[in-house]
């Protein structure tokens, strides 16, 4: 009979070779349950396992051989066709976006699928303010009313944009509502999550990357205050899941499958800023759990032709692969660190202020009945933030174009309003290389509406970011960010241009002289509030070269991002990510603090003083009907088997979901199983008593290798066990007998409370 | 009385603990020994330990506060020191490098410490041709005889030249054979066993600092093919060593000792090339072992000090942190891809012939006399190198003003020979905006003495590296691959040029364009050879487009680079590093390839089924004369404790070199211990019986959570605990009973016999 068996002494027993045994026979052992944390250590062993069958079939023929190097390459594939996939779909949603978050304010007669400045592509006006106002593109008011200016036409545009925006919102969250509620949120603490092993199931499915696509152009579009970097990772992770399918390698293994999603978020993030290697970064810093290096290289592969698919597409129609380029013409000066580094205490507090509001509105959303009512949120503080929108010039362009233009130097050609800088009569200097000069009215003007601007972005920000929308934060961050540090810069540029005599001006800033960039302060700005939400520090300052060109603002770049990350820090550790995940509890062993508490694997052990013993089962002792009592009363995911009762001497331990199929399975198909057979799980059982009943053995489906460690192990250890391997459970033997068992989830919760007990200790971290 | 027996049932009884006690009152315990590998697990416990003692001495005083506040913040002041020493060393060597470089041909009149640049820095010529024959700087024929140019003063310089190479070269290995052997070779070899938890005393030492500083100047100057990056790193880790001896936290861990030793890597990278992200990334890649998250941040840090500090100095005098500043003029096409890709297969073979010809020399030197005369092989290579590249100008430069020729396009002004095309005398256009053209005579002789220089190149660059100098050998391999590159370059540019009508340039070339830079396929050569010999992917394309700038070419760069592995990685899966690290027999765990083979730790654990069993203590029934007459007969670092030899039930691990101080200082110090003494390794000893003589209680020094794994785990999963976790020694088990003992050699041992077996494997990698 095909049973149980045939077991065959000189093979090895690990889960691995198993499970190639059970899958056949069995279909739904191997898979993982929904919200369930894998094993590392058990899918790599099957990874390998596979990989020697590969190996030694390619030994037998040409064609297995083919297959196997085919196999070898299939990662690369993999690879190949995400960055394909996840640049394409930038691309259109770049274009899609455009389009719609200018169709709030008006329409292009040459046809409504241009955008406005697609639409005025072909105008000849020489200037860019007179290009914006070509005749083939009408506003609403002009359109309808037939009034290019005045109240009521400026009334009737109000009354369009925020009706637009509303639809393209209502739109967007009945979608999510309807047919993909895991598409709502930035996604990138789930996506952490997933990455360390957890079970989410539909998270990354098709559904996900349809409705999130979609809805990510209506969220960004109805011009509320998010950005779409965030959910462009979570869609190339949905890309990435999608094209583990085609290859058993990696939609088999849980594990396997997690460095192609590794690598997927990598190529996000490179096409959401149009930076392969600081998305690399970010996936290493930020996002990922397991990072070898061959999932370093591949991320590179990945965002690299995601990155340059995009360029292909050139939805910004500059064929550059860098956001928001800058050119500045005067380097930096040491005494400028000052206001920087005054930055990046303001990015520090802002983080820190962000996070606390963020999350305790979300927590007020979660426990409440506000809860119940996404799409009625969603509407309001759309409405809230379209009506506020609309009056100020900064809030009503799309949030990138804003960005843009805070980082730009104002060149002499500039026509904003930022530029309206009094010009020295004098001057003979060449367009590039202008002096510092004394702001125009228009400046003045600018920053009453900076400020404003920059307190709506800060409150509005907090109750956007978590809806149940698409949403990322990175461009709001941004925005705020470099609101301020234009404003800063601006005033630190007139300061040193009254004041060239200031003991602190005199020695790098002559009358006459170009020493203060304000887009720079901008820059800066931008990159320590960014910081400060999600505490990047490495890959945060390489997206911003990427982003702006500037390499050689990296040293001004660091200081704000480093400040800011040490000023949040002082006031709370984790970043925006991390707080979601806590919230949300997901079960995620983080890697950056350390556990340093002095307690034993002893005292965190299941069972506790008071509980009752730990359910085992013995090799040779027990019936198939004790063990199905066993399982029946019990909801654990294994149990160990132990040589007897009595001695407690460990040999092994058999997961829950091999073990109910075994049993199944057995008393299906092996003739003499019944209830009183004794169920043996050791490799030769003894031999037939007279009339007892055929044994039932099952050292086939035994793991003899679990893992173990001694009572008297310290916690830290356990934790940094738990951590660097991967481990589901982890037995706990004192003198080679069993004592207990630890999970992750009693890790996690025992570092939980240790936390609270002592809040203290992280300060010396 | 002192003695052990002071335990105290509450507090844990890990190493940790153990540790404190000890090294108060025996000096030499919790040190390694010299070629000894640390226990990470260990380290980080000890840590924990005095991080644990400073939180709860905080709590006592504001001083003790503000003490631990300054502990937690050292990391922060090293790497600033770490920083500015590195950064200061770098451009002192940069400067004297420049000086005596220049000395090889003549000598400045207005001062003799002026280098040649610095010279005529205030002449005021206005080509740069012309500059260079300014009146004050002589070369050494025009100062002796007083002609500079002619036979005789052409054969008069050249002598002088050797002479020079000679005396720099014999200085060199004269001061590093008397004063610091290790100062000799790259030192990233040595630098990567260590940073993997490898005692090697003096490695990173004063001495090896100081002398490596100075003969890396003499290395340089004598023109041999070597370049100073390695090295660089190499002083840099010599630097953080030296600050580690500042703060006990990382004077008395090795393992936190290397976290810093990891940043001082990245700094060393990032003066070498003015690249701190590269830096950063090539610690990770390529040289640490152990690179969590913070040492992130600190690395970062300490590269962006260094690079900042060597900026202030400005050794090149043009105040860009960019090295080989490249500004191009045109994009590049997608048929450029196919040269691209042939380039990264060139990479690809110099990498395996570099690595085979290179290790068979030093194999050679190893086992034959050759070895026994350093100085003399110096003097003979020297020898060689100056009296073959002085007639050839692209050899008689310094390689970096060489690889910096290779990379510049041909402006209208460019007066070298290789911009020596024929002009279109009708041309109107810009001066930066030059389209191709044909090439001049100048031109095609160019391309014969590069031809004649990349054979030399690649000749000697396998007899240098290795020898008894400080010799890196990125910028020897960089110019490789730079002369190919441009020649490959030029070929397409005439290719270009005279065959417009070909297919394959019809679409992208039209006359009178600029398609062609060669400059680009140099810098794409260069990457893809140095790509080839380190099989280095991300931190290579990183580092390219921070040493030149060009952020636009990162598709090109990555397609060599990936192409250069790829063809590499099919002859031989190790770099150059990785096959030094072999041919010393360092104990060194690669991360990077996996451990495929079906054994399992019963087939590699000691004692083999031939061997003598092992060698173990008992909880307490052995004398103080059994336990020293154990000390005495065997070497073993450790020895497993069981319950009693017959149950051999495992119940801790204790380390030589604790064992043999504890009872030790007992005998001294406790009344009543003598040689048939009982030793009890159990918390509470039964009471003494009759005139038994007093027991010996070593609870304390039981280290009571040592790393067991059962004989069935699968040796890959063993490999991978051991390279996780960073373990010495792992004991292995079968239900509770000791079998026997699995160290880091063995694991080794067994990798390398397994990976010998069958080296097919690696294919399916």
């Amino acid at each position: 009979s095909a049973g149980y068996d045939m077991a065959t002494g000189s093979e090895m027993n690990g889960s691995g070779n198993l499970m190639d045994f059970l899958e056949e026979s069995v279909p739904e052992v191997g898979m993982y349950e929904d919200f369930y944390t894998i094993d590392w250590l058990r899918e790599k062993s099957r990874d390998t396992d596979r990989h020697r069958k590969i190996t030694s079939r390619s030994k037998e023929s040409l064609w297995e051989r083919i297959k196997g190097l085919l196999d070898a390459w299939s990662g690369w594939v993999v690879m190949l066709l995400i960055g394909l996939l996840a640049g394409t779909l930038a691309g259109v949603i770049d274009l899609a976006v455009d389009w719609m978050t200018d169709l709030k304010e008006g329409v292009c007669l040459a046809g409504f699928w241009f955008s406005h400045e697609q639409c005025c592509w072909t105008s000849n006006e020489t200037t860019f303010e007179d290009r914006d106002k070509c005749p083939q593109w009408k506003t609403w008011s002009e359109l309808l009313v037939g009034q290019p200016e005045g109240a009521s036409a400026y009334i009737l545009n109000y009354l369009i944009y925020v009706l637009w925006a509303l639809t393209f919102s209502f739109l967007g969250v009945s979608l999510v509502k309807m047919f993909a509620p895991y598409a709502c949120g930035s996604g990138i603490p789930e996506i952490k999550t997933i990455l360390s092993g957890f079970i989410i199931r539909g998270y990354l499915g098709k559904w996900t990357l349809l409705i999130k696509t979609v809805t990510l152009v209506l969220a960004v579009s109805s011009g509320l205050s998010l950005g779409k970097e965030g959910p462009l990772v979570h869609v190339a992770c949905c890309c990435g899941n999608l094209f583990c399918c085609l290859f058993s390698k990696y939609s088999k293994n849980e594990g396997k499958r997690r460095e192609v999603l590794s690598a997927a978020a990598a190529a996000g993030v490179s096409v959401a800023f149009g930076a392969p290697i600081g998305g690399v970064l970010f996936s290493l810093e930020e996002v990922s759990y397991y990072f070898p290096l061959k999932t370093l290289w591949r991320s590179f592969f990945a965002a690299l032709v995601a990155a340059f698919t995009l360029r292909s597409i050139n939805p910004f129609g500059n064929s550059r692969l860098v956001l928001f380029y800058v050119e500045y013409h005067t380097p930096w000066y040491m005494a400028e660190l000052v206001p920087f580094i005054l930055l990046g205490v303001f990015g520090g507090l802002w983080g820190t202020l962000f996070i606390r509001g963020n999350i305790a509105w979300c927590r007020k959303r979660k426990n409440t009945k506000l809860g119940r009512y996404p799409v009625l949120e969603v509407i309001a503080v759309t409405a809230i933030t379209a009506i506020f929108a609309f009056p100020n010039q900064y809030t009503r362009q799309s949030t990138s174009e804003l960005i843009s233009e805070l980082f730009n130097d104002c060149g002499a050609l500039e026509s904003s309003q930022l530029c309206d800088y009094i010009n020295d009569p004098n001057m003979t200097r060449p367009v590039d290389d202008i002096p510092d000069r004394a702001a125009g009215p228009g400046v003045y003007a600018a920053i009453w509406q900076l400020a404003l601007a920059l307190i709506f972005k800060i409150v509005i920000t907090i109750f956007t970011f978590g809806m149940k929308m698409p949403s990322g934060l990175f461009i709001p961050s941004m925005a705020v960010g470099a609101i301020a540090g234009r404003m800063v810069g601006i005033g630190v540029e007139q300061m040193a241009y009254h004041h060239h005599d200031w003991f602190i001006f005199r020695s790098w800033c002559r009358p006459g002289a170009d020493c203060v960039t304000p887009g720079l302060y901008a820059m800066v700005g931008a990159a320590a509030c960014l910081g400060g939400v999600t505490r990047m520090t490495v890959s945060l300052v390489v997206i911003m070269f990427e982003l702006t060109g500037g390499l050689e603002y990296i040293v001004p770049l660091m200081a704000a991002a480093v400040t800011s990350k040490w000023v949040a820090d002082a006031f709370g550790k984790v970043g925006i990510y991390e707080a979601h995940i806590h919230l949300n509890g997901y079960p995620f062993l983080d890697s950056k603090d350390e556990f340093r508490h002095r307690t034993l694997a002893t005292d965190v052990m299941r069972p506790r003083r008071t509980e009752p013993p730990l359910s085992v089962l013995t090799q040779g002792s027990m019936t198939v009907e004790d063990v199905e009592a066993l399982i029946k009363d019990t909801d654990y995911n294994g149990f160990p088997v132990v040589v007897t009762k009595e001695s407690e001497r460990l040999i092994g331990f058999v997961q829950r979901r091999d073990l109910i199929p075994a049993i199944r399975n057995a008393r299906k198909v092996q003739d003499g199983v019944v209830s009183n057979s004794i169920v043996y799980f050791t490799e030769d059982p003894p031999p037939l008593l007279g009339n007892s009943p055929c044994p039932l053995k099952l050292w086939r489906i035994l793991n003899l290798s679990p893992f173990t460690v001694t009572d008297h192990t310290p916690m830290e250890t356990v934790v940094d066990i738990f951590r660097k391997l991967g481990l589901r459970q982890c037995l706990v033997t004192r003198s080679g007998r069993l004592l207990g068992i630890l999970t992750k989830k009693d890790v996690l919760r025992h570092m939980a409370q240790m936390a609270n007990q002592d809040p203290e200790s992280i300060m010396f971290n």
